[in-house]
């Protein structure tokens, strides 16, 4: 596969990158009560049919329909009470006509009974007699059985993220085992002769190294687990061992490389040796992260992140994200919030590229406004003050203070 | 505190109960790696600046920018390399009048240098000596110290919430741990002679438990940690036993009670026994969800949710959720996604309450519909089958085929 040395568009690269992915989700499997925010990587069907019994909706009195027929406060039909239905047992009692059984939500109707008249609706003469003063057609107040959910029914499909009723409701057919996507291992290699750990006091010249916690971020939020490498030097042997060590122990790559060009090449390098085809973009049409490289070894992919902090966070939300929502069996990812705010500044780009511009949410004069943070790429603060991003699409030559724009919380 | 006993509107139930609750944020430090989607409980200043020293933004040559006054390709200025600023290290060449250092990206501009020129508008003319095509303005492809953030700066304040970017600029600082708000932990006790663990295979007139699952969902994805106590049958000494252990050991108090009168009754009694004000909410104007219990026992919260799962959830959701932000020091919980929609068919709803429809998303014919998912607030698959919730507001009598709706995503 010869690398593509053409500046590409975004969504083509990403398109290449998910173009030679391979296809298969790693499962496993997890408690049902563990799955929250899970990727089901099974379809599920129901085992059973729910309920499995016919349940009253309200607390009343369980009859035969047909003994309300035409009933009304001036001409009540009249019911003897003949039991009650315990919570949680099966009645035993058959209703014959002109007889009722007290049954609370949620308890079982009774055999011969059809529908439950709302204790509302009745009065008591004596210990064991009603009126009641309202007709109910049959079914009323009553869940059928399987009303719910059909035995065999389908349920959730491969690549459904699993949310708080969906494990409510797997918990209800006693689904209590769920196959679902692994978490996508992503092995992070920080570079650069000047970069140190946090805890570390910078001397002259060093920073600390944020690539590696932002990406890490981003990871967990995209549902993968982030596998810090540490920081490598700017040695070409150094990181292609960094980088085949990591990448042994993962399911994605990413270099947050040296930005000077030097360092990129190296990180081709590097991507090249590591496994067939190697690089397959090098280079996108994004402001910032244009020093952007994708590349596959040997079926994992491996993301070359521009060294500076905000193209890194852009340009691996741009990549990294989709690529590990794709590996859970997910080919929509996730959305962001949204919000629709008018554009407060000029935001200044040029046709044929798309930017990214971070931006302040503000409320003036009852209007949400977006302020651009304007500052270089290199500033991590840009995106620490903003609330969200503004994509300026690539055949504008920017965007107009007084715009409607939709801000991406990020 | 007497119970007010009228029915009230969700907002001003909601606004009873933060008003009761004490203010304090129990805080706790964690690693700032490890906290990510956690809410900050100090406030935060820059202890120094960053940069702590000038650096170039390209690669390229470190300047006088009054050596390039008035360069221009036709009229290049010339300039003497008398050496390169290696990466991570002080540069101790001063730059004088006519001299220049070779400088990569994130290098250290030295002494004497106020500017950089990039390589792509230089032309070597042999091993020492270098054309520059282009002049540069003072502090050109420069970021100057406290560029990003100055010693002494407010970073964030408490109540924010941990995002990648925000870890990243912290450990730029080296801000390797951070005090942040402890997860409120939330006993949830679930009720009903009739429910069982889903393990369990129901017998006659059983149910499985499906709120202590979905509850403790929407705990976790409000930053809480879910403690749940187990199915206590319709018992008042047995439930009161159960909710007290629960309480001693959490922040809130979650009660998913039977839905029948009688056992609502007991949630209430238990709720008033577990300590002082009790019960300040019974009944919300909600739709499902009305036989709803607020309360709060010796300064910690009291949730008495409706027994069927759907308004069990529904209820949580508008009022669990913001008291565990709250705890948490957010006054404004983050807002879900929500996406416009035109409802595909007329909810029907009364005025004086607040209802919430589920409804499934479709695309058709290029339009995004909101289909409604009919159902009885019984069947937890409606919120299984949906997408989201549509809000009817309590001044509407209901919502109409074709209509623009907002649905949050659920």
């Amino acid at each position: 596969m010869p690398e593509l040395f053409t500046v590409l568009p975004p969504a083509d690269a990403l398109g290449v990158l998910l173009g030679l992915m391979p296809l298969r989700v790693r499962a496993e499997a997890v408690f049902t009560a563990d799955a929250l925010d899970r990727v089901l990587a099974e379809p599920l069907t129901a085992p059973s049919s729910l309920p499995t019994f016919p349940r009253s909706t309200v607390d009343g009195y369980a009859v035969r329909a047909a003994d309300t027929f035409g009933a009304s406060e001036s001409l009540p039909a009249y019911l003897s009470v003949v039991g009650q239905v315990s919570m949680g047992r099966a009645s035993d009692v058959e209703i014959k006509p002109t007889r009722t059984v007290v049954v609370y939500t949620g308890g079982m109707i009774p055999p011969g009974a059809d529908a439950v008249v709302m204790v509302e609706r009745t009065q008591k003469l004596d210990a064991t007699n009603i009126e009641v003063l309202r007709a109910v057609a049959p079914g009323e107040n009553v869940i059928q059985v399987g009303e719910d959910v059909k035995a065999g029914e389908s349920l959730l499909d491969p690549g459904h993220l699993l949310r708080p009723q969906d494990i409510g409701g797997l918990m209800a057919l006693g689904i209590t085992r769920v196959q679902v996507a692994a978490r996508p291992r992503v092995a992070i290699v920080s570079t650069g002769d000047e970069v140190v750990p946090p805890e570390v006091e910078p001397g002259p010249g060093q920073v600390r190294d944020v690539n590696t916690y932002t990406v890490a971020g981003l990871v967990a939020r995209a549902g993968g687990v982030p596998l810090p490498q540490g920081i490598i030097r700017d040695d070409f042997d150094a990181l292609l061992s960094a980088a085949r060590t990591g990448l042994d122990a993962a399911d994605v790559l990413v270099i947050s490389a040296g930005s000077s060009v030097s360092t990129r090449d190296l990180t081709a390098d590097v991507v090249n040796r590591l496994g067939q085809p190697g690089v397959l973009v090098h280079g996108v049409s994004v402001k910032p992260g244009k020093p952007t490289i994708l590349g596959i070894c040997g079926g994992k992919p491996a993301i070359g992140l521009p060294g500076n902090p905000v193209s890194a966070m852009v340009v691996a939300d741009l990549f990294l994200t989709p690529v590990l929502w794709r590996l859970q069996g997910v080919d929509t990812p996730p959305g962001r919030r949204r919000v629709t705010a008018k554009l407060a500044h000029n935001i200044a780009s040029v046709p044929g590229r798309e930017d990214y511009a971070p931006v302040k949410l503000a409320v003036r004069g009852g209007q949400l406004w977006a302020d651009p943070v304007f500052g270089k790429s290199n500033l991590i603060y840009t995106l620490v003050k903003a609330d969200g991003l503004v994509r300026v699409p690539p055949d504008s030559n920017g965007l107009h203070e007084g715009e409607s724009v939709d801000v991406e919380l990020f």
